[in-house]
Order: C-alpha cells, then sequence, then structure tokens
C-alpha cells in the first residue's frame, strides 16, 4: 500500500497526475467524469494521499462540517440551508452539528471531523475565548466561523456588523423619544453579545444618554432567559426594552404580557431577527434583521475558498444588519 | 498491515482480546479508560476489522447519523435533541443532515453515512417506497426510521400512532357538530401523510359521514402549501379544516386570516403539533400532539440496541400522540 504513487493513480484512472493531485487538493475545474475516475482509482489502490493533502476527502462525496450552538433556534437552521445551497452547488455535503452552547459537544463534534477528516468545518463557535479549534488546524482542516468570531485564532469568518446594528436600534428608540433604555444582552463568551451591547453603548453615548450598567442584563439566547432578563429590567421602570436576539424577544414579550404591559402604548420594545414572525401570525415588531440565508451561504463560500488557496490570509467578511421599523399606532 | 490481528491490538493496548471485540462492537460496559487504550491501539497498528465489524466505529469517537426531511420544520430539531441526549448518553456523537424532502439528498447522504461508515442512522424518510436505504445495508450499517416508516425494508422505526390521532381528531370535530370536514393532508410519498388521511376517513366512517374526496387537499408540510391548499378548501365551504402538520396550520391561520374568516366563529380548526405554540404568543388552538423528543430518544435507543444485537427481527415502536383541546369560546 505504501508504494502506490500518484502515477499509479494516474496511470489506472487513465488521467494526468496533475488531475490525480487537482481531484486530491478539492480543486474545482475537473470533470465529474474524471473526478469519479480518480476517486475510483484512489479507493481502489488504496492510495494514501501525503499528510498535506490528508485533510482532504479522497472519497467520492466530499462533505463539509457545520457545528451550530442551538438547532432549535430557527436562526441556525436558516444559516444551515444557505450553507447547504453553497456547498451542494460546488458538490459537497454538508453534515451538522449541535452544540447546545456546550463547550464540551463543541470539541467532541470538532473532534469528530478531524477524525472524519471532513475537507472543512463552518463554526459557530460557542465562546470566542474558549472554543478551541487546534485539533482541525494541526490536521491542516480549515475553519471558517459563521455568526461569531474566534479571538485568538486568524480564521476567516462571515458575520453581521451587529456594533452598528444594536447602535442604529438605540439611535432608534432615543428619536421615538425613549430615554431609559434597558438592554436584553446575550453570553458575552460569544462576539455577537459583546458587540451588540458594544453597539448600545455607542448609541447612548452618541445621544449623550448616559450608560447605566442596572439597565443592561444577560440572558442565554433562549425564550426563558430572555423573559426572566426582561422580567427583571421591568422592575426598574424603563420605557423601551432593546431584545438582541430573536428567542429572547419572544421571551421579553411574554415578560411584557406578565407584567400587563402593552408595547407600544406602555413601553417602547425594538427585538432581534424575523424569522419567528415570518409566519405572519405575530404583532408587527420593529427588528433588527440580519441576512441569516447569506451568511450560511457567504460561510460555505469562504471555506470553500480556504480550501483551494490555504495559504491565502485570513478574511473577514462583514454583511450589514438592517433595522425593519413595523410599528402598530400607539 | 494484513497482518495485524485482534491479539496483536490486544496485547498494544493491554487488555484481552475479549475487550478489543467488545470495543468494536460498540457493546457498553467497557470502562472510558480501557476503551480508548483499545482505539489507540487500533489506530496505531492500522488494524483493519473484519467486513462484520467494519461498519462500526474504530476512532475515539463512535459517531451516529440523523437525516432528516426538514430542517427548518421546529419539529426536527426538537427530534434531534432527543436523538443527541440518547446518543451522548450512550457514548455516541450524532452528525445531523438535512435532505427538504429530495430523494436524490437524501440518497447522497445515505452514501456519505456508508462512506464514513456510521455506526449507525436514524433516518425520517422522505418516500416510504423510494427511499432506497440498499448503500447503509450492505455494508451492514444499521437504520432505523423516526416519525416515517419505510415500506419494504425491514428495518426498524419508531414513529407515532397518525391513524389514531387523526380519527381522534376527526371525531372531535364531529362532535362539536361539524359535518364538512376539510383535510389538509400532507405529501403521500411519507407514511405520515398516508396514516393521517386513513384516520380521518376512519373518523368520517365511525360518525356515519360520507368520505368527500373534494374536501381533502395535500399540501407539501410548509407553511405555503398549507395556505394554498387551505384556500383551496375553503372555496367549498366546509364549516371545519384538520390540518395535519404544523407548518400547514401556520398556513391555514393566514388563509383563514386572507378570507376574512375567524376560528371558531366562522369555522372550526383542527392543527397538528405544538411546538409553534409553545412560545406562548399563538391565540389557542386544539392541536395533535405527538411526543416529539421522546420519539427521537426512542429512536436513538432503538439504533443503539440494534448495533449491539444486529440479529434480533425488525421493532417497530409506536408512540401515542394525543388530542389537547384548546379552544377560545365561541
Amino acid at each position: 500500500m505504501q508504494n502506490v504513487t500518484i502515477g499509479d493513480v494516474a496511470k489506472a484512472a487513465g488521467v494526468s497526475p496533475a488531475t490525480v493531485s487537482r481531484v486530491l487538493n478539492a480543486n474545482q475545474g475537473v470533470a465529474d467524469e474524471l473526478r469519479q475516475r480518480v476517486v475510483a482509482a484512489v479507493d481502489q489502490l488504496g492510495y494514501q494521499p501525503n499528510s498535506q493533502a490528508r485533510s482532504l476527502r479522497t472519497r467520492a462525496t466530499s462533505v463539509l462540517g457545520l457545528i451550530i450552538s442551538d438547532i432549535t433556534n430557527p436562526f441556525f437552521p436558516e444559516i444551515a440551508r444557505g450553507v447547504e445551497d453553497a456547498a451542494h452547488a460546488a458538490g459537497f455535503s454538508v453534515v451538522l452539528a449541535n452544540t447546545d452552547e456546550d463547550l464540551a459537544k463543541e470539541q467532541r463534534y470538532l473532534e469528530v471531523a478531524a477524525a472524519e477528516r471532513m475537507a472543512g468545518v463552518v463554526l459557530a463557535p460557542a465562546s470566542s475565548a474558549e472554543t478551541d479549534i487546534g485539533v482541525l488546524r494541526s490536521r491542516g482542516i480549515p475553519v471558517v466561523t459563521v455568526d461569531r468570531r474566534l479571538l485568538g485564532h486568524p480564521v476567516d469568518s462571515v458575520t453581521v456588523d451587529n456594533l452598528a446594528a444594536a447602535r442604529e436600534a438605540t439611535l432608534y428608540l432615543v428619536g421615538t423619544g425613549c430615554r431609559r433604555i434597558g438592554f436584553v444582552g446575550g453570553p458575552l463568551a460569544t462576539t455577537t453579545a459583546a458587540d451588540r451591547l458594544a453597539g448600545y453603548r455607542e448609541g447612548l453615548a452618541e445621544a449623550g444618554l448616559p450608560f447605566d450598567p442596572d439597565l443592561v442584563a444577560h440572558g442565554d439566547y433562549r425564550i426563558d432567559g430572555g423573559r426572566t432578563a426582561s422580567k427583571h429590567l421591568l422592575q426598574l421602570s424603563p420605557d423601551a426594552l432593546f431584545v438582541s436576539n430573536n428567542l429572547m424577544t419572544i421571551g421579553a414579550i411574554t415578560a411584557l404580557d406578565d407584567a400587563g404591559l402593552r408595547h407600544p402604548h406602555d413601553i417602547a420594545l425594538v427585538g432581534f431577527d424575523d424569522q419567528t414572525w415570518q409566519t405572519g401570525l405575530l404583532p408587527p415588531l420593529t427588528l433588527v434583521t440580519q441576512p441569516t440565508y447569506e451568511l450560511g451561504k457567504r460561510a460555505a463560500t469562504a471555506l470553500l475558498d480556504r480550501i483551494r488557496t490555504p495559504e491565502a490570509p485570513p478574511n473577514d467578511v462583514v454583511l450589514p444588519a438592517t433595522l425593519a421599523v413595523h410599528e402598530p399606532r400607539r
């Protein structure tokens, strides 16, 4: 087995060694028919590509991993659809793993991706500082983070401009006359939560309003966490709540309900993400909307680019998030 | 490489050959520390288990595949959580793939699962008749279907009693005085859609009402399909709609809205699945509710049982679905 060379594979497949190399390096531009012949010859001869190429698939189907942090948040299935569409168009399959924002589970799935020698991984890291992608990097498996960034790892990322979006939402609330804006933030281990909090603070500063740490409560990016954080803030009589995630926005609405408060009559409310509202069944609400599907699509594209050109410098793609104003009359 | 025996692995790992065999056969009851030593020895020596055991993992992490048909339907992420929890408790990881009810995508992911030599696959098949699991069966990789059954393949399944649930919902509507009950069905290629339609017909027959094929419209288990099917049925002036899937229920509500009809004043409505209603933001509705998380958990348990005892006869687990009556006053 150890004596099989790239030349033997080329001969068996009836192609040039350069074509074998292009297939092994997952380069585009090799006709499917040739690619299949090469893959069949690799399998038949048991050819082992060298360690540089080891991370690349030598099977008929090339597989990308997508590791997300909460499959029950509709944001991530939408990301997944974007990743899948871009991957499928390039001849790759996508397998998905759900970490539940749990670092141990995340590490386990990073190890699975390494053991399976996936062609690359799109990752929404559970923690900007503690997530450790070393197991992939040591095997030369490229990683692109999506939605969130990793600090201290020079890898590609595809995110939205959370800071600008949160700043804009805060200034919008100030513009409607709000002065005591409660902020429901997310888990600070994520860059999304840190950036959105920073945007809220920038918005306040730009409007000449003081930052009051008491008016900030952090939830877990889930319904119940948003409800609890909102309930806490409502005791401080804010004139607005800005909720920095979709599921927590649902939690905030139930908290207003519990407190007998009506939006926008008694308190202003701005939420995040519009998937849940796309059913057409919920009351209108001003929301920071993210190009979720596009985030996934661009992340897969960035990963495919990285697979083709491993040596290019890391690239951060930042997409805009926009404030969609939908207010019922007061 | 071909000369490495199970005895060599046992010697290198400092365990008995029986322990190596237990690890290779994914049996429980081997201490983690021993398991890791065996897996390390297998990797180091490049030991190839025989063809019977080839489908079982020889890496540090054992992986189950979960192939679902629509990741954007919250029903399936909830299934996934059940599968994950049961798998993790047994030391397995789960990777997920989404077929979008597309047979070609599904076949591709079955091939990925085979190429990756996954320990087993939980599958919600896109089609009861056309889904082909041959690529897994030929490699001895066990399959358990969840939510839906496969016809013509003797594999384990974990489903709910869709027929009984649809029959009960139909009889409930008859009991409230409805006589022209429109039925919004799903894609008939799935056993869930066929069983729910059969239950609707049984309910009508039991109530002595005629079955009118005009009062049946089929959607695609998505919001828009439910809206279109409901819109069509509403032209026939039914006194009730029974919608056989969660997303199509949302579509039906928007169709009622479009037509200026109010439930329950103008028309009765019974829907399916309660995930979307768990947010607490939607009006109350009588729903057929499935033990979704439990479905996933039981499917993973059945798969783990199957991995341990490949020769046992196939088993169909059928969980009850219940009618949860939540009616606003007329």
